[in-house]
């Protein structure tokens, strides 16, 4: 495979977004470090309602839900960075995630001029998923989402209304259960099954200004990461394990009809809108 | 004002639902009795479900705020049936009414092959409202829902999707900030919004089969209040303060184009979809 130049990528992008028949849409995914700090979820949120055209903002939980399970009495615990859900922990994400947190963030929204609509995988069964199976690991109520299943014209019908949905780690199991999902997985997801009809630039905004070559250097963002090189910074040992997942998520979705994926900070949302990035941008 | 009987009223309705340019929509709203009670909320949503045509459920909270709340260390205080909600109340709400229950409906109508989405007011703008104003009473974040406001044609499109709207009682002021909003109110102002394009029909499901006119028998319901006889009741003082606010509700939305307002058990959302119905008749 040969590797294309950074330009050579950045004008296939520009290429395809001047597609007529392919309009574009940014999935964006916020994290708990922006949710967690009311300042920052603020500047995320004033910069999101600024970028024009279509738009779906995908949000993870942050610390507070693990803040009310402690109220509550339910004990939080991860395998492998994946929370195990049990019953008492799915009706917490369910409240934290798909209440307190969406509605918040909708209410924000609308108050900046952003028509948001909060939802679940379980609203209008826009992202159906399957109760993954219990191998070594019972994750308990953990959802698996494949792209297929994404109800890609209930989100073109939001479009066309002028609603940017914002979407909570939730799925549905069809069977009358939501399902904790991880909400890296949702975006990839809801960015692949909508590559059929739009240009889709899917962003990953985390604490860093993008993936860095030095960990104790944040000048030092990798502006692209491809599938050869990404090979190669694993040989290196270069990548903290924490964003190996996200790196998955980040290929998957590059290899089927993503157009680009960029991974960096929050504050730089709109540069990473456009072609002037300033994260790490995946490209195959 | 002449008085019509039963029978005549049944038929304006029927008229009125025959006009092709206005189809039915039920709007169902469905209370803390049945929502708090596992058996009773699954009888009722697969009844629910069942309904053919238009629907909208809005539901209330129930205990499960209380219980949560009291978990938190968050005191729930009431004047005049009505929560006040000062911000950590506010949140509460948030998580219990507009996650936890909303999205645990939609999920139980999901499998029930009913295409639910929930919703608050905030989502699609679809209820804003106004801060109540601080008089003799600070009541806090609690909104007033005026149905001039209502976004009928999100509700239109969400028909035209076959979608079913479950309404969380919350609205925003469109200032950021969530309100938390009586649902028996909502489910009035929708019903009254939604009359200009359709023949709506209000329907309050309760703990009784309907008004009682002796509060010791249950087999007592008055099957039809008008304006004049409500007017006796009052005088009679025959109705509990509890049933007031509701009533005062199926007034306001009789006289502002609703075609009718039904008011009984949740057991009988099937008879009172009808005109076999069981509950008490609200009309003009």
């Amino acid at each position: 495979m040969a590797e294309k130049s950074i330009i050579m990528q950045e004008i296939d992008f520009l290429v395809k977004e001047k597609e007529p028949s392919k309009p574009t849409v940014f999935i964006i995914k916020v994290g708990g470090n922006i949710i967690d700090n009311p300042t920052a979820l603020a500047t995320f949120l004033a910069n999101f309602s600024s970028i024009n055209g279509y738009k779906i903002l995908v949000h993870g939980g942050g610390k507070i839900a693990t803040k009310i399970g402690d109220d509550l009495g339910i004990k939080s615990s991860y395998i492998d960075g994946r929370r195990i859900t049990d019953t008492a922990t799915l009706d917490l994400v369910t409240m934290v995630y798909g209440g307190l947190v969406n509605k918040q963030i909708v209410a924000k929204l609308q108050a900046l001029h952003c028509n948001a609509i909060g939802l679940t995988g379980a609203d209008a069964n826009c992202i159906p998923a399957t109760k993954r199976g219990v191998t070594s690991i019972d994750y308990g109520w953990v959802g698996d989402v494949q792209a297929n299943d994404i109800s890609t014209s209930f989100f073109e019908s939001l479009f066309q209304q002028k609603l940017t949905p914002v979407i909570a780690p939730l799925t549905h199991n069809n069977k009358g259960s939501l399902l904790n999902t991880n909400a890296d997985t949702i975006a990839a997801n809801i960015a692949i099954a909508l590559s059929t009809s739009f240009t889709t630039r899917l962003i990953y905004c985390f604490e860093k200004k993008g993936i860095l070559d030095d960990v104790n250097d944040d000048a030092s963002v990798i502006t692209n990461i491809n599938t050869i090189t990404y090979q190669q910074l694993l040989l290196e040992n270069k990548l903290f394990a924490g964003i190996l997942p996200k790196l998955q998520n980040a290929f998957n979705a590059i290899h089927q009809g993503v157009a680009a994926v960029l991974i960096g900070e929050g504050d730089d949302i709109i540069a990473n809108t456009t072609t002037q990035h300033k994260g790490t941008l995946i490209t195959k």
